[in-house]
């Protein structure tokens, strides 16, 4: 789509390099979508390649947005972890394939402009705080349950940071002393409790035993097949055991969010990811009776439970945020 | 003590407002003690006359210091909580028996100059920061297990502040789902499994027992002279039982800091209060093994756990550092 609003060439492209698939978006200083391109990761033909392919994807969006690359003020890029951030380096994505890939350096090289890693769930969570459920808030936490459960905080602004970049690791706070295993080696992490992974094995048994005629109907006992739309029929159609299981772990997420409270008072948790947006209600209201129940009374009124707004949206648009504010300055 | 440093007359007060005293301590620019006083608190004698006090005993450590008011620059103090920070009101005090007590208000008349009020575990957590075992961290988590179980952070040079001010409730993050009551209302709470009062009350039980020989015989069963020096005592004495149950607190304490390495990914984790200050080998050993055995891979070498070393002079120092940050604009 052509672009009207090119007064002074100010253009950021956030990008979101997912397991499957990226894509990258060019925004206008108004943050507005001018153009956007998406491409398969096929992380298995390689960094190089994969490198490549995110140039092109960045041209290709470039090109949508009918402006070019030198109208282009900073690309922010979401990306799986971990990352050293003020190299640009990914360190190790395990999904793709890839180690010690310079996408910063690669990417500036070709394309003449700042180039800003971060994680991406900081990039969702940034995205939300900017033009989200996030809005006017001083501190967010954005938990998103998925494969296993992201965390990122906005505090006072800006991106929390860890010792060494990553922090917020919500899927490995011990909710279960002893608990389930988890895929990190350790017992009782809320990840193991209460991950899309873990409610779709215990849907996968309860369709199994016959107390969810629905979900055997339609997806059988594959964990594989059980996603977040196969749950939410499974329940829309009157499994009631499925509502069950995704209720239990959706009340783990909100011990796990009681604790949060307790140590950050953010203004607000923002929920978000697949399996919220497929059940929203559900966890909004199970997390929020479940954190409200378990915090010091003073910290009842200071806090919301709410549903993320931006969907697959928010981690591009906050990477094109949080390019513009890292080359404000500010970051 | 006569001050020698006074060429441009800055001197900061850093303030204690304890539950049975008070202590009023006076720096110069660098932080070197000129002058102090200490007084009874007597909270019962109601705010109004606690105030009175307050001044009184800034003015006495003034007057120790060898200057005189106009030399001060601006005072911190270091209060229970819950506070309205930017008012500068202690709202409640349940030991003090004080409610809504404008304490900067009622200083700042007086002794015209300004006032911070800063919660007193932020104010020791501050402290050691700038002064003590903290020195050099990007961000720092004090645990103050006590009574309670106190905490506060220091993140990028500056005090987390949560959404009502009060936060890092470290005291109540849920540790064991279903465990023993705590003075919150609440169950698992750590403060219910690891506080000194709930380490007194299994060090009781198991002297009753007849396990703790050396306890029974110097302090007998009741809880309330069952404090850090005489658990220290038994344990050197050959109560092996006092030493299991401080070392299983100290683990759960160990189970909680790996929940907030894995949330806010600290420099370091200092530990401090009375029972630290008499075991802290016992507690610093024990907490590290848990946190080290529960963390992700990639964390376990970006943190340590360490004991504080500046003891009840923090809350004083950082009070009255924390009065120059805020006067210089900083905070």
């Amino acid at each position: 789509m052509p672009n009207d609003i090119d007064n002074d060439k100010k253009y950021w492209v956030g990008f979101d390099l997912g397991g499957t698939k990226m894509l990258s978006t060019v925004y206008n200083k108004q943050f507005e979508l001018c153009g956007k391109h998406r491409t398969k990761t096929k992380g298995h033909d390689g960094s190089k390649a994969g490198v490549n392919r995110m140039i092109n994807t960045i041209r290709q969006s470039i090109v949508d947005a009918d402006i070019a690359v030198k109208d282009i003020s900073g690309i922010g890029i979401g990306c799986p972890g971990p990352l050293d951030l003020d190299r640009g380096i990914l360190e190790s994505a395990p999904n793709l394939g890839w180690t010690n890939v310079a996408i910063k350096d690669s990417l500036e090289d070709e394309l003449n402009c700042g180039v800003h890693l971060m994680n991406d769930v900081d990039a969702g969570v940034y995205g939300e705080y900017r033009f989200g459920a996030g809005q006017n808030c001083r501190t967010i936490v954005g938990v998103f349950p998925g494969t296993g459960i992201g965390g990122g905080c906005v505090y006072d602004g800006k991106i929390l940071r860890g010792a060494k970049s990553t922090c917020m690791e919500i899927g490995h706070m011990q909710v279960v002393p002893d608990g389930p295993l988890c895929g990190c080696g350790k017992r009782g992490c809320l990840e193991a409790v209460a991950s899309r992974l873990v409610i779709a094995s215990q849907a996968a048994a309860a369709a199994y035993r016959g107390q969810a005629p629905h979900l055997m109907q339609n997806q059988g006992t594959d964990i594989s097949r059980i996603r977040s739309g196969a749950l939410k029929e499974a329940i829309h159609s009157g499994d009631a055991v499925i509502d069950q299981i995704v209720r239990n772990a959706a009340r783990y997420i909100g011990i796990a969010v009681a604790n949060i409270v307790h140590l950050l008072a953010p203004d607000k948790i923002i929920l978000g990811g697949g399996m919220v947006e497929a059940l929203p209600d559900l966890f909004v209201t199970e997390v929020k009776k479940i954190a409200v129940a378990r915090v010091l009374p003073s910290f009842i009124d200071s806090f919301d439970v709410v549903a993320a707004e931006l969907g697959d949206l928010a981690s591009v648009l906050g990477a094109a945020a949080w390019a513009e504010r890292s080359t404000d300055g500010s970051a």
